[in-house]
């Protein structure tokens, strides 16, 4: 995770990229079909220039227009196959997230950091009628949950630091807001080996966090369980619920050190995979 | 279904988009961290030019370098995040697939048609020693699996022309691979409702789909289970397992139709869905 970005300089950015990727995501809850006008009053780019957008977008296969109407195509699902394609963690970690999904009887995630946000790269849910899906690829913010607080504890300080600065707004009735408090609880969890999160994202909303590391003693990724206090309570968590969750990250420890560097199976479009 | 697409001009398309979507899946199980002269020898663009590209897509925060080894963050799946945010059916049928799933005590998925090929948009995985996990966005060829049988039976003429024209390879033991015994199967779909389809696309493996309808009277994808010829038949397939899968597909129709087009929940980055 002690990534070192390569510098960027502004001219080698190439705008259109830039733009190709805005206009896609412009498609979401609030305009999942959007017509062009919209999409030119959403990213500010010009009608011309949008339209050229969509036309390449769709001779790509990712977006299709009827009429005056334009849709994503399931083809922009692949993009993110290739995340997990390349990877392995996530195919590693599936059958551990069930099992401690069925012990539990409440979901199963696996995150990691992206900037100041939390990223669901792995989740098995379990069905109850008060549950809302959260969905592979969703963000959450990292300050104010136990997967950003157990990535947070173990990156580099700067990391820590733009997560500070980005404010630590106020989510929930028990969010940490103060830098002081922040770094504290952090140190706590380097000191546990584990974060419980009450009431800092959401009211009401209980979530556990571990770390998972790799075979070089890098923290690859967050193992999360996450319940409400109408179902359990911190103290029932840390004494039950972690425990397994520190087995269950040990296990998919000693996978991903059995495990070649290259992912094994489940090339995207390979004859494997297909249970 | 029945889209029709926007014509598109040959010099509309921007060739930078194109370029800078085919750097980023040269991400795959073969590739999962290569260096700027790996991704120009599978590209075949220049090193300058992919050398800009992949600096674009790190300032997107798409990929990250690392020394000269290049690879994709967990922002990639934020793209298909969007699918499901923009497709409400995904969302609606999940607790559908998860009751399905814990019925039959296998795999519960959801898949559309994407060119000749089927796209996973939604799947429950039931834990098994022998079965091997398939992502949400993996392709399967349309020919030989049952979700491409029922999507292309409700399918416009031309696109099951297209998938015909691909050539119906074998892939397994008994993969229908003429035209002709590939058209009355498709016959045989539309009039029993369901396809069944075993050792097709790899020996062994048998698996069931049924069309979801939406309000409209529109195939808007299929559900499918799928097993193995080691633990069920074919026949009791059909005898026990597609009479569910049909209540299971007239219960998400039913939550469709009584579902506003827009997705209540669930937004990118939403406080919804946080559970």
């Amino acid at each position: 995770m002690n990534q070192q970005p390569v510098d960027v300089n502004e001219r080698d950015i190439i705008q259109s990229i830039e733009r190709g990727f805005a206009v896609l995501l412009t498609f979401d809850a609030e305009l999942p079909n959007p017509t062009l006008a919209e999409i030119a009053a959403r990213t500010r780019y010009s009608r011309p220039a949008v339209r050229r957008i969509l036309l390449t977008l769709q001779h790509l296969g990712y977006v299709v227009g009827t009429g005056t109407r334009w849709s994503l195509t399931p083809r922009v699902l692949t993009i993110g196959q290739h995340f997990a394609a390349t990877h392995g963690i996530v195919e590693i970690a599936q059958p551990h997230l069930l099992r401690l999904a069925e012990a539990t009887q409440e979901s199963a995630s696996l995150a990691q950091l992206d900037g100041i946000d939390v990223v669901y790269v792995a989740r098995v849910q379990v069905r109850r009628v008060l549950s809302v899906a959260v969905d592979v690829g969703s963000r959450v913010p990292a300050h104010a949950t136990s997967m950003g607080r157990v990535l947070s504890a173990w990156a580099p300080a700067d990391q820590v630091a733009a997560v500070i600065d980005a404010g630590l707004p106020r989510l929930a009735e028990k969010t940490i807001t103060d830098s002081v408090t922040f770094r504290q609880s952090l140190h706590d969890v380097r000191r546990q080996g584990y974060a419980v999160v009450e009431s800092e994202l959401e009211d009401g909303l209980l979530s556990a966090s571990v770390p998972v590391w790799d075979a070089h003693g890098d923290v690859v990724a967050a193992l999360a369980y996450s319940s409400t206090v109408v179902r359990i309570t911190a103290e029932r968590v840390v004494a039950e619920v972690v425990p397994l969750m520190l087995e269950t990250s040990d296990a998919i420890r000693r996978d991903l050190a059995a495990t070649p560097t290259t992912r094994q199976t489940l090339a995207p479009n390979s004859r494997d995979g297909f249970y």
